[in-house]
């Protein structure tokens, strides 16, 4: 009886490993994947770990090597220190960090020892009482600076370093006498520290910001062009394997868009550190980083209008097949040629020549002016569908119904991967209404409202590139970008 | 002569302190107004600071009172050091880096003692090679998984002070023998640093990233609600003097939806932070903070909407007064009742109760039968506006240039809020054929298109509010608010 219970407990003793190694195997499986994941997407991230790893290394030597320990002593932890937090992926934000640290460990430093020099008050309590004070007041003052937003963009790093310098230095000073000694030594170290973190990412494969801004850009205006013209393609596509195609198109709408919606901070934090960079192009003239950033917000606001073409896509209340036929040519026209012009842009960045705006804007008005003429000369869209109604009530909804059952597993799918989905099978309050007017009622909001605003919304996508023209040319002028030239043409054609 | 040429210097130097006095003033006011700025916004800001300036005073303390240096010695420099970079505005993000760096700082301790047990190797040399080998696989290794995204979002802090205190006390193992002395006092020392900013930021007027991210989920769909009603009202805005009122108005719809564009960082921040603060509602369920950031989420998108019904005002094809006249009405009431439901959510949110969609939905239903129901009896603008054209050509003209004269120079504006304006005077590349189509040539294009893209988006904009309400609903729930109750309409009714 004792054994068999014996052997039980051992028995599910096993079991308890058994499951424990399982769990461990797993959870080590998927962490070795999402590392393997990290390296694959940029293997540059694992050059820059080991050069992490080196710069660490070298500066640990002033400790280990005896020379060099005498030296510096104690303090080479402080350049170890500078290393960890200093060094950064890009150039320009390591840069930007170790100037930040720098210059904020120069001047508090010299401020702690300019304090301590006019402070010489007799008597230990009374100097405790003028180090607290000098403390609280510089801590708070620094803590409120903090919040001017200049500051906080550019030098929020630095003035935390003069903080924390100011307050070590000060609070030393009560029982060190050598303050000066302090302060030098940990303005060396920190010297050292960012030195080497400088060096090694100057020297070794830099990653600059700068580029990285500038690939993202091009990326953005591809990423869109490819984004409009999967969205007009996907809604004028009659083919019955709409909804089988639909998942893998749907991904390239809305992933492509999604990438210049959400692009704001990375930006911003790229140009704020390619500033900091202080290259020059070829040609020395420096590079307009905020420029880049400027080309950026205009294409976020140029994407609002790919979502609202896309959410005419996903709309329950769908134009018919016939419509849909009689624009389809001039519209997908105009989307070709607006996202002709996104590539021509990104063209123009890559290979730093300037573009002729009216060589660009050619195509496009035509292709404008012939999506006015197709509504002018067919205006049954408007005119006639009244009469044809009746005739084609039945495959409205047929239509209808499929659309908009395809259309919100879209939609869920969209909203799951930007996390906003929040539960399956819910009700919608508001869907079955626009159903049932989609279906059975209004003329006008079956048919003339959805695809005239499709039309308007490819209409006003041109007047939107406008304003992107005028950026990335802008773009052009600052950055000194070569003068078109007639055979740019050759390589923009494609 | 010389004397001439003397009183000229001496002249053109006081002119140049003056200069300099001058700058000095200047600066020093703007710098005046910033910081005055920074507190008016937000007056726990000059609270925040004061509470920091007290932490560091009381740390101080350690190294100040003798009893107390005794015990903790030169190592009261890391609880410093502690408060300056741990102590933060919000609870939340204090104990998130407070909790990183303690939990960093102890498990980097144990493993450095432990390899430091286990690596008794005899030689200087040895040991040297040793720790600079451990130095380097792990400072790569460390700085390799700061890349995993689920790391970098939550840790990222925490695993950069593992590979600080492990450097630090191994590099320290190499000439100290007491290995785990060190180790003991930086745990101690970050500990009282990281008690003084818990204690502090906890009970001394404290600041709940969660209240926050609350106020702000609440302001967003204020501010939505304005925006909506604010376009919609002047795009049916009749009267002469609507260039002299657009600036205003115009500020406030495109402030307004900015708010929610811009919201992504600030909201995913908060909802992480709020996520360290553990709080419990009154009713002791914990709150969902996440779903706070999937409702910004869906607000976001809502925001295109908008963004979109902004360019139909913006956009230089109108349509003509009388059009706009037979439609005002039941444009306006969908739009109010848009701008009641987001009220309403705001209330919800703001009082904690659940709210019943069914109810919520109810005017917004009529309303937007109301607008089908009034562009089926007044088909004009799509069936008979063909014959008006030529009686309100002329007016068309006059009305369409002004508009577009207006809304280009508040988009300039719009741009220049933004930040995306280039520079004055540019000449738009396609903008001059918009205008032509629109004035000149179709019909469709100058009346019934865009009018359909408006009436559209408003539509759209009521398939999206179902989005929001879901999500709202689903908070209320994850939250467990208070029930819905017939009296709670009173204070929704406003």
């Amino acid at each position: 009886m004792a054994e068999t219970n014996l052997s039980k407990k051992s028995s599910s003793f096993w079991e308890h490993v058994h499951g424990i190694s399982d769990k461990v195997k797993r959870f080590s499986g998927l962490a070795w994947r999402a590392a393997w994941e990290v390296g694959k997407e940029d293997p540059r991230r694992v050059v820059h770990s080991l050069k992490v790893g080196l710069a660490l290394t070298l500066v640990s030597l002033l400790y280990l090597v005896k020379p060099l320990f005498k030296g510096i002593g104690q303090n080479a932890m402080s350049a170890v220190l500078t290393v960890v937090v200093v060094m950064e992926f890009t150039v320009g934000a390591t840069l930007g960090k170790g100037l930040n640290r720098g210059l904020g460990t120069v001047l508090a430093g010299s401020l702690a020892v300019f304090i301590e020099y006019i402070a010489e008050v007799p008597g230990q309590i009374f100097q405790a009482i003028f180090i607290g004070a000098a403390i609280f007041i510089l801590g708070a003052t620094i803590t409120y600076v903090r919040f001017i937003p200049c500051i906080k963009k550019n030098y929020d790093y630095g003035v935390m370093m003069f903080l924390l310098t100011f307050n070590l230095i000060t609070v030393s000073s009560y029982r060190v006498d050598n303050v000066w000694g302090i302060a030098k030594d940990r303005i060396t170290t920190i010297a050292i520290g960012g030195g080497t973190c400088l060096i090694m990412s100057v020297l070794v494969f830099p990653i600059w910001s700068g580029e990285e801004l500038h690939n993202s850009t091009i990326f953005k205006l591809e990423c869109l062009a490819n984004s409009i013209e999967a969205c007009v393609m996907k809604y004028f596509d009659d083919s019955e394997n709409q909804v089988t195609q639909g998942d893998s198109s749907e991904d390239l709408i809305y992933k492509n868009y999604k990438v210049v919606l959400d692009s704001k901070a990375k930006d911003e934090t790229l140009a704020l550190q390619a500033s900091w960079e202080l290259r020059s192009s070829r040609y020395w003239h420096s590079i307009p980083w905020q420029q880049y950033a400027r080309v950026g917000a205009t294409l976020r606001h140029f994407s609002y209008t790919v979502v609202a073409l896309h959410g005419c896509l996903l709309s329950d209340i769908q134009p018919t097949r016939s419509t849909r036929a009689l624009y389809k040519d001039s519209c997908i026209r105009l989307a070709e040629e607006v996202s002709k012009v996104l590539r021509e842009l990104a063209n123009s960045i890559r290979n730093k020549h300037q573009f002729s705006p009216e060589a660009l804007s050619h195509n496009l008005n035509e292709a404008l002016q012939s999506l006015n003429n197709n509504l002018k000369s067919q205006p049954q869209i408007f005119l006639g569908s009244m009469n044809e109604q009746k005739q084609e009530e039945d495959s409205r909804i047929s239509v209808s119904s499929t659309k908009s059952d395809s259309s919100s597993a879209f939609e869920c799918k969209s909203k799951e991967q930007s996390g906003e989905l929040t539960r399956e099978g819910h009700k919608k309050v508001l869907r079955p209404l626009l159903i049932k007017i989609a279906v059975t009622t209004s003329l006008e909001f079956s048919e003339a409202l959805p695809f005239a605003a499709f039309t308007c919304m490819l209409v006003e996508m041109v007047a939107k590139l406008d304003h992107v023209l005028d950026a990335v040319e802008d773009l052009g002028k600052l950055a000194c970008f070569r003068e078109f030239r007639e055979d740019d043409d050759e390589i923009v054609d494609f």
